[in-house]
């Protein structure tokens, strides 16, 4: 029987279609291959890009020459303009104020050809440093009311360019998603004065059947009410609302964590596009009692009207057979 | 400059790339024709479908046979049970309940090769009272808190079957969609007295720059706070919360008014993907306030990582560049 499930922390309804239940294999991939060819994120192309922000050359070296291993810019068609003050007029139905903000790219490879999951984990540890760095640089804005890390992979996720890289866009404003995630988290903290994504960690762990992979610092699970086939949380199992603020040992240890999650996805699934999301609290003091975590979102299936129409997402997978699914395929296995 | 522009209605955030805005010869289209083939939504094939619930045949004929100009029917591969009584648990994190809802498919043209843009407006008229018919039947079952009416058009907008069809799908809750734009109309209605959506349409008539058309019955405008490149509204003009209750001859009139619309997007773009969503009162009474509506959203850009974790999109054509546009195609040119 299909299944209506409610997100504990959003109140938001999925339509889990248990019939059509799909495995790895009932889904039909395109089968993303990368091209290569002249890319802008590769050794030798650093000036096509803007000056850098950021480069870890192990053997030293000038800023925007090769020899680096993670290398961070502005975005060359920024969404966001770093110019200008963002104000709001106090009436009028439609109101509108320049986009203010950074929007800054981290390539977390040198290696056009590499995937996520087969870095090695030095590598993967460098990559997560340098986002976590450019989090905090871009977080002194104060104009930077949110800040938004993700990776887009593959071209129906998204990804203009077939180079491995992370983005981070600022907003000025607190967007939709943080706000009803914050609520759901403030209602169940008034009401059992403990974080509710500490006792999803604690509750999913104890019952098994969702968890794909836990450690002494994070958990991978498919969430209960996930909108897509194969979706995932990272959760933390420190409770912490700021992303932020992590220490260096932590950012290391979930750059090789994400690792291996995203790992069993390529394997499962031949190199599926995917979006990986950051949910965590503001910069702004006031948000203590949220739990950062990330959200691994493959593009398996398609967001159509029904979706649109309603808020509510039909998922063919139930995240059960997800993470059993998941479950079965070995992270450490990084030749295809 | 990149703007930040606010939904009047939901407060969600768009972002508005002013500096990439795309008009309709920029976008990249796959072109999808239709390959044809062994299709169970055309004459002759009525025993491949389940028995239908709506067939009308200017000719008479039995049901289930060919002749039929618009037929319906359950959807093979349902995504919600006909069977059983929702029923939500009183407590617990993780809230499920059985899919408890109708879902159904309505052929509008017996043309595999048509598209809706191109249909004769007696053909337009009929598909649109066929809806109508079956949105009232299954908002018999009061089991059905919510009717959500759609069309999926193009294998990238979610379409699995290339032959033109709409379906319905009702559900056992209030969806969030419609809780949020219910909400921004009440708190209009309560500081202003009238209707939100009546605001919207006779402002943005006197404003023209963002209207597609506009005749005696409904308005057509690409809404302020656009979330996708060349999305359209379309309003009616008199105040009316539930689609259901639309008299016959309003019901016509839609339906050759989506067909002008949809004949616009076909010619700009040749036969872009696009999903159709009503927006509608649910069945109760209580909803007085708010005003049905049609959303139209070509599928034009890729909602990634960005999107996901904000909500925010980030649209790439403003929709004063998209009315224009739209404004210049005549639909009443319906050979290619």
């Amino acid at each position: 029987m299909p299944e209506m499930r409610k997100d504990p922390v959003t109140g938001n309804w999925v339509i889990i279609a248990t019939e059509r239940s799909k495995r790895p294999n009932d889904f039909n991939l395109p089968g993303d291959q990368k091209k290569g060819g002249n890319c802008v994120f590769c050794y030798g192309n650093e000036d096509q890009t803007p000056p850098e922000v950021l480069g870890w050359r192990p053997e030293a070296g000038e800023p925007n020459s090769p020899g680096w291993t993670v290398r961070a810019f502005p975005n060359k068609f920024p969404a966001v303009t770093p110019d200008g003050d963002p104000v709001l007029p106090k009436s009028g139905m439609n109101q509108l104020m320049t986009a203010v903000g950074r929007h800054e790219v981290v390539v977390d490879s040198p290696d056009h050809f590499n995937s996520l999951g087969r870095v090695t984990d030095e590598q993967a540890e460098q990559a997560l440093l340098a986002v976590a760095q450019r989090y905090n640089a871009l977080s002194a804005d104060p104009r930077s009311a949110y800040i938004q890390v993700f990776k887009n992979y593959g071209t129906t996720a998204g990804a203009s360019l077939e180079h491995t890289h992370w983005q981070i866009i600022t907003v000025p404003v607190i967007p939709e998603v943080f706000v009803k995630e914050f609520a759901g988290a403030k209602r169940y903290f008034q009401r059992k004065g403990t974080c509710i994504y500490c006792g999803i960690a604690s509750d999913e762990i104890a019952g098994k059947e969702r968890i794909v992979e836990v450690t002494e610092d994070f958990v991978v699970f498919a969430p209960f009410a996930s909108r897509f086939p194969y979706e995932l949380c990272i959760l933390p199992l420190k409770h912490r609302s700021d992303f932020g603020k992590l220490p260096e040992t932590e950012i290391k240890l979930l750059g090789r964590f994400i690792r291996r999650v995203v790992r069993r996805l390529e394997r499962a699934f031949n190199y599926p596009p995917y979006n990986i999301v950051l949910h965590t609290s503001p910069p702004q003091k006031g948000y203590e009692i949220f739990h950062w975590h990330i959200e691994i979102l493959p593009r398996l299936s398609i967001t159509a009207g029904f979706e649109w129409g309603t808020g509510i997402f039909i998922n063919p997978t139930s995240p059960e057979v997800a993470a059993a699914a998941l479950r079965e395929v070995d992270p450490d296995i990084r030749r295809d």
